[in-house]
Order: C-alpha cells, then structure tokens, then sequence
C-alpha cells in the first residue's frame, strides 16, 4: 500500500499539488478534501463569466472529482470540510454536508485552503444578503440573482483587483455600477499617477467611483440595500459585492499548531514545509518570500499558487523541489485600459532601506509611424547605488503586459537598468520599435544615476511656484493645446538660437510631451553652463501627479 | 573651435551617432554625408508604406537636414558619397549629384555607410528594371510604378524577412504575387517547423511561394519580366523586387585599410573603434560581438544599429560607452501570422559545441477558456549539460513577440530553463496563463534534462514504422479527426484501467495534442514500469516535421 498523501482544498495549489504527487508517485493514495462543491476551477475567470465574456460555465471547470480520479487515481471529496487536524496522529477531522463526521489519516498532508474574503466592520452587513467573489457558488449566485431579480444597479465596495474586474463584469450585465473604496485610490498595490488610466477609463464608462470612502452601516430599505459612509453619504443599491481584499484561512492550520507568520500566513521554508512534521501548505493561505528583499510577504495570486502547489506535491510523494518566492507579478485591466506592476513599489523600496528612485517614461507600443499606436507609461524604480531594477509599474492599451513580463524577467535575474537599455527585443513596426519603451526606461534611468539632470514631477510640483523659470519645449500647437502654467515655450529645435531668452543665473525645469526632447534641450543648456532639469515623463506625467495631488498646475485651451 | 566629428551615412545608426555626438559635445563640428536623398528614416517602414498600411510617407522621415541642424546643429549633406579615405590626413573625398568634388576634414570619423542589396548572379539582370527595398527612393519608385504600369503581377526573389514584409505589401496592392526562394524554405534564419506558420499564411493569402527555386536567367519580353529557374521553371511578371539580403557595404571601409573581419563586416571592439585609430563603425557596415558565443556575426538589424550608432556616437564626442553585443533577436509576420526569434538556432548551437537540444510546446497566449485563445508554437534550445537557455523560435498570432522579448531577457541574462519555469509573468485571463507559455517551455525543457522521457518529433520520425507502438492519449474524437499512421487511442483518463493493451516488451511512444497530456502518461506509465517516451509538441509539432520532411505518417479523416 503506498504512501497517504491528503490534500485539504482543491483549487488552483490544491489541485496542483494531488496531480503532480500522482506524477512524482503512482503509488500513494491521493485524496482530495474540499468544502465546496467544485475542485480545479478557473476562479480567475469568474468575473467574466458573470460579464457573459466567457459564455461558456463548463469551461472554467477545469477538472472534476471524477475526471481527476479516472486521470490521477486521486480520491475528491467534496462539499467535506476539514475541521481539525491531529498532527500526531496524522488524522484529519472533517465535516460533510450530510453533517457526517470523517476522519482522514495520512502519512503526509497539503494545505490548501487558501485565503477568505475580508468581510469589514460594516454595522448590520450580517443582515444583508451580499455576494463575494470566490467560489463557483458565488459566481452562481450573483448569476442567478441577476436573472431572477433583474437589479438595476450594483455596488461593489472594494477597489482592488478584484472589484475592478467584477465592476466591469456588471456593467456589461447593463447594470448602474458604484465602486466604493475606503483607501485614497483605486488600486492601492498601484501608484496612483500609474493606476489613473484605469480609473478614467472607469469613470469614462460611467461607474461611479467613490474613492476615500468608508462603508460603516448597511441595512435593507424597500427591496434596496442602503450603504452609509462615514462621511454621512448614502448609496442605495439592488446587489451588493464585497470585494474588499483576503487574508490567509489560518484557523484549521493552528488546530495543529502550525507557525504563522508575521504577515499572517502559515509560515513555509523552500520546500513548502510547514513547522510541523509531514505537514505542507501551499497557495493563498501561505507567506511567499519576496525574492527582492528576502522577506514573507503575503500575494494571493495564481502563478506562485500553481508553483508552490507543485513543489508541496512533489515533495510531499517525495521528490525534491524549491520555491524561491515571487516577484507578485499582476496585471488588471478595465475595459482595453490595462495596469501590470512587478516587484517592489517605490515606496516598499524606500521602506525595506534601498537607495530608491524612479523615473517615468511613455512610449508607444509600436513605432508611431505605423497605425494606432498606444502609449505606455512606465514607472521604473531602481537603486541608485546598485542601479539594481527593484520594480516597475506601467499602464496602457496594449503591450503593457509585454513590457512588465520583460521587467519582471530582469528583475528575477539581477540585471541593473543599465542592462535594460541593452537588451534586443521583437521589432518591426507592427511589433515594436528598435528602441522599445523597455530599452528607453532603461536609459532614462541611466541618465538618472549618471547626471543630476533628471527630477521626478513629484520634485517639480513640491517647488512649483510663480518664480520658478520653465521652459516647454514641445511645438507651438502643443503648447497652445494644454501646459504647465508659468512655463515659458521655445520649440526644442529654436532653442540653440534662443539661449538669450532664458535666465542663466536661475535653474531652468525643461519638460516636453513625454521627455525625450526635454532631455536633448537639457543636455543642450547644460552645455551651455545652464542650471537645466528635465522633468521625468515630461507633461504626461506632471499631468497625472498634479491630478493625483490635485494641484492646479496645467492650462489648457488655446491662449 | 569644436571637434571636427564626421558622419558618413545617415540613417539608423549614422543619425543615432550623430545626435549622440551633439548631446555629449555642444561645441563638436558634427556633419553627416549621405548618399541619397533622405536622412533619418523609418526605412523598416517602407512595406508597410507601399501596401498602404501606413498612409503618411512624410511620417516616415523622422527627421531631414533642416531639423537636424536645428535641433542638433548638425550640417547635413544629402546626395553625397563618400568615394574614399585618408586616414593619416583624416581626410574623406567625396562626390555630390553636380558631380563636384568634395573634401571633408575630420578629427574623428564614424562609418555607418550600411549594407547593401545582395543581387544574386542572374542571366540578364542588369538589362531588367527590378527594384530593391533599402532606401526611400526605392520606395518611391515601387509606388511610382505601381501607380503608373498598374502592373498585375509581381514576383519577389527572397523569401526573408523583407522579402516577405514586401509580398503582403504588393499583395495589399491587389497584385498576384509570386515569391521565390533558392533556399528549401522560407525565413532561413528559422527553424522550417517554425516558419510554416508564416508559410502556410502566405500560400492560404494566395502567395505563388516556390522555395528550391533559383532564378539564374531574367528577360524582358513584351513588357513582361520572364525569369527563368535553375530547374527549368518560368516566371512572368510585371514587377520585380530583388530581396536577397544584404552585406555590408565595405568599399569604402577598404579605402581606409580598416580591418575587415572574418564575417565580412568592419570590424569594431565593444566602443566601437576600428583598427584605425580615429574611426569608428557602426550598423549593418559591422561585424557584432554575439552574446552567447562571443563570435563576430553579421546581424543587420535596426535593434543593433541604434545601440551602435549611440556607442560610437558618445566614444567619438569624448564620451566613454560600450556595446557588448546583440542576441540577434527578430520577428516578422504575414497577415496576422508571425514569427520571431532569439539567440541561437539549433544548428549553430551545435555547430559551436553546445550540448544542444531543443524541446516543443504550445500554449495559448491567454487562457483557453477565455474568448479567442491563439497557439504559440515555441521551440527552445538549451544546453543539457548547464541547463543555459542558448535560442529560442516562436510563431503564432498573438503573444509571440512577448515571450520572445522574455526569452530574449532571459538569455541576456544568463538563465538556465529551470529558471524559465519559475518567473512570476502579468496573468489574468484576457492575458495569459498562471503558467504562461514561456513557463511551460521552460518546464519541458526542465524534464527533458532531468528524465530521458522526452523525445523530439524529428527522433520519433527517424524511428517511426509500423513496428513501433505509438499511443495517441487524446479523446476519441480528437483521434478522429487526426491521428498518426498506426496509433493506437487510449485516452489518458482511461489509461489507467487499460494498460493490458499495451505490450510491456516494446518502448511507448506517446502523444497527445501538444505535449502536457502525453506527459502524464509518460509518467504514468514510466511508475508501471513501460519504457514510455512522450513526444516533445504533440501531434502538432509531428505534423510540422513531417510536413517539412515529406513524409506522410498523418492519418486524417474519420475512422
């Protein structure tokens, strides 16, 4: 009789794990615990099955008990919850929905029971019948409740990945859509001059959304749900969406007294070893190792799911295999507005004591002389003593998942930014351009660490004041159709015949569209001893900071 | 008085050089010669101008003499070539379209004079108006022609990657087009299997492809072109377009006595100096360094040029830049079918002295249950002994140029497939995978090295017959509708409970539709003791290389 191996949860690590111990060994007996009805389902897709983009249900059910019995010889269990585990024993106690006790013996056991929606302090939220967005059953659900209710509006508290996805999932169904988010922006693992494009796009669609706003009472009114914030507005609503993040499900890992983490999740080493003997866990429910920094960190996404799932299978039917961590690669998208980040923010770099800056660049997906191109706009955080890429975060229309992929790549394998401006990528024009907007951070970071001629718009809006000498150096019609106010316009190719309009005794902040320019003006006028500064990401990105700052720092309209 | 920095050729590296030089040195003296009439343009653009894709030919010209004396003071003297050198006077003797004689001084020279069309030794060809796709005034002959003869045919010799962007170009014309190749396929810098998805477009377009052709006699008759092949074949045509590559163009070079390497191109170390002192190179005129191997290689490639121009630009202004070399990495597509390419082929992998193999896969760019899933086919080269990523080729429709573009980082940077499998890439459903296909192939990759299960589709060909005891582990109706000669169908689901119809006695080999279903019965029955090899892509790389082998071991049509 071979080895038992019991895996607790089915999903993405679960299923993972109990398929690649069936591969590693043909011989142990695999079984499956799962307390809802469904095993290795597609949960990504869910949003868009209920947007009607994917049409097809049967197709995000990816296995089921029988096919993974009649393919992997492993025993499922559904709708049976695992209650407490006995780790000296080796027995796990579960329930199923006949309120059957079952008891589970194994040699060697798999947690993955992965994480449980953060449900907020709302008073009365127990009384309202809201939806989440996580199993088969809540996608069934919000289905049905559509069809049968036929609601003309939804809100959905939450501004993550998640909500974003399911606000737009709604608006296809034809529905009213309010987000609400308690935190300043849309987003929060995103700068927000980065996850802007996502928001204008939402709002473009006509969700209302209501960022800084914190839900703290709901009760049921008329058929309607009513929502009040703190700050005394009310939202009524027909279907409500709770979308407002996860944490690790730590209670049955503590039954048998396994070590949690100091972000809150079952603590792991390589292996997928949990402190206690025999016992392994995988996906949701663990702290990851940031491979950046070294530290656990907790990222409830699918990749590191998959892989960790298939070490802790491996390993438990006794291969040998490693998890090094995750760089919390992701990407989410609003309609054709799409958002992607990769390793630290500019601020967790700052914080984990790194010599960090960044700079911005946008650059269109393609050469610009071939049709529709799509600008990206690429936040790339370094360290300047190291030049080490630490992060990036970009959004846009198309390639952004491209360029990120590329970053996160670099970032796995050590290279500096210096590195980035290097390296040969795809181009024809169709495809790319023979400097692609990843070569081009690259350099712009370069320049960066080489000269002090580069400043962040953050730097520029902190000293922005009448008195300051700016200098715009994109074309008259340009100029006329929006610009930073006070700035004083020279087209980049008059300026070498204009240096007289300009007062050498004073810095000079220089910017164009999206910094190219500024940066050949700034190059000229340092030249020619000139104090000059090119504003990194050029208008662009002084635009989406001041908007984020709210500061009224661009004129538009014709002057 | 400035530096005297002269420029010769001013498109993709010369202009790069030039502005560099300008931005590093304010008061240089920087001039460029150019032989035709346009600076700074977009020529990867010109296929995509004459098939009317790109509808604006001034877009094309980034830049002209006026706007780059203005933006970076630079004199530009179109229409003038450079006839020859004299490095001890630093001296350059030149010739205008007035046919005058002139003279340029210099302190430091850079050559990017190029490459040129290779014209292949036909019978005939000097008394034929054919036209080559290099400059701009090429361009605008085509459309002159075009728009004047209104020709209905055109034949294109040179099935690479010009010579195809120029086919769909005519063919957008409303032109028949008829491609010939004297090499056995198209796209020699690729793998047959891989290039047969850009093969298989054309042909479906309507294209008259005929590779194993060699023009050897051409003759006008009747305001027709007839060409004649080495095998007796004939072509008539309207329109001739010569693409049969391009060398780098070293007359000039050889005026100075620069050293010409064992490739064929101006040699050059990493700051871009030839064995002249005072001269630099850069672009399709020079031999560069490959990364992997560290060999000169030609590679006239505008990723590589710009990269060059902007070394020798800075070295030559008194800046200090190096360039360490290019992964030759390229893609081109038909239509929407595509095709790119990094680092090492199979064949020069092996040639120099790697333990090369290669494994298939292919993966959809999104997840297969979201709307419109398209194949990539990847086929990645490494070596056994170190696990180093050395190559790798895709093709598909959408996706190709991002796993490319990983790979390509991946290589730069030095990862072995293990690594590959365990990058964190963007996904959520309209985007990839939580394994993305680059994954994948970095996993296969991982197993072939790792077990000896993997064999190739070119390995199960050289032994196929009817003795050998082929399983295909798709459905029954996958089975149906195609299947190798001689396969039996056990689905893999039913494998388990089946395996008394296979003989222990004789090797399995195994397939499924790409590869991860034959993987698992491999495993599978590996653990019941068969000697099992899956084969590396599934049927669908089998049915590439049989196609390209010719031979016939599909079996299509129902059973």
């Amino acid at each position: 009789m071979g080895k038992r191996i019991l895996v607790i949860g089915g999903v993405a690590a679960g299923a993972t794990a109990a398929a690649k111990a069936r591969r590693t060994d043909e011989t142990a007996e695999i079984t499956i615990l799962e307390k809802n009805g469904y095993v290795s389902f597609a949960n990504c897709g869910i949003p868009y099955y209920i947007g009607n983009v994917i049409k097809s249900r049967n197709s995000l059910l990816l296995q089921n008990a029988k096919s993974l019995k009649k393919r992997y010889n492993i025993d499922v269990f559904t709708h049976t919850e695992a209650i407490r585990i006995d780790p000296d024993k080796k027995i796990v106690f579960a329930k199923n929905n006949s309120d059957e006790n079952l008891t589970f013996q194994y040699d060697k056991l798999i947690l993955c029971n992965g994480a449980k929606t953060i449900i907020p302090p709302i008073d009365g939220i127990s009384e309202i019948d809201y939806f989440t967005v996580r199993s088969i059953e809540d996608m069934d659900s919000i289905k049905d409740f559509i069809e049968e209710h036929k609601p003309e509006s939804a809100c959905v508290i939450g501004a993550g990945y998640i909500g974003i996805e399911t606000s737009e999932a709604l608006m296809h169904c034809g529905l009213e859509v309010t987000v609400v988010e308690a935190l300043p922006h849309i987003l929060p693992t995103f700068s927000p001059e980065v996850s802007l494009k996502i928001y204008e796009k939402m709002v473009s669609c006509g969700i209302t959304l209501k960022t800084e706003t914190k839900i703290v009472k709901a009760y049921k009114q008329d058929n309607k749900i009513i929502l009040l914030s703190e700050k005394g507005e009310s939202f009524t609503t027909d279907l409500l969406i709770i979308a407002t993040g996860v944490k690790p499900d730590i209670e049955l890992a503590k039954t048998a007294g396994l070590e949690i983490g100091s972000v809150g999740g079952v603590r792991v080493n390589s292996r997928m070893e949990t402190s206690v003997a025999d016992i392994y866990a995988a996906g949701d429910l663990v702290e990851k190792k940031d491979i950046i920094t070294g530290n656990y960190i907790l990222a409830p996404l699918a990749g590191p799911a998959n892989r960790e799932g298939r070490v802790a299978g491996c390993n438990a039917a006794g291969g040998n295999l490693e998890y090094k961590g995750t760089l919390r690669t992701a990407i989410v998208s609003f309609e054709n507005a799409c958002c992607a980040q990769t390793g630290l923010s500019y601020k967790e770099a700052i914080k984990f004591g790194y010599d960090a800056h960044f700079t911005y660049t946008e650059d269109p997906n393609h050469v610009e002389y071939y049709p529709d191109p799509k600008y990206i706009f690429i936040k790339l955080i370094f360290d300047k003593k190291t030049g080490k890429i630490l992060g990036a975060e970009a959004s846009g229309e198309n390639g952004v998942e491209r360029r990120i992929d590329i970053i996160s790549t670099a970032i796995f394998a050590g290279l500096t930014v210096y590195e980035l401006g290097e390296i040969d990528f795809c181009y024809s024009p169709p495809y790319g351009a023979a400097k692609d907007p990843v070569n081009i951070s690259g350099l712009v970071a370069t320049n960066f660490i080489n000269s002090s001629n580069l400043i962040t718009p953050q730097q520029f809006l902190e000293i922005y004041s009448n008195e300051l000498q700016i200098l715009d150096v994109r074309t008259r019609i340009e100029f006329k159709s929006y610009r930073v106010k006070n700035a004083i316009n020279i087209y980049i190719n008059d300026l070498r015949e204009s240096l007289e309009e300009l007062n050498k005794n004073k810095p000079v902040y220089i910017y164009c569209a999206v910094g190219y320019r500024g940066y050949v003006a700034t190059k000229l006028l340092r030249n020619y001893g000139f104090d000059a500064y090119n504003i990194s990401g050029g208008i662009e990105a002084i635009k989406r900071v001041a908007k984020i700052k709210n500061m009224e720092v661009i004129d538009a309209g014709n002057s």
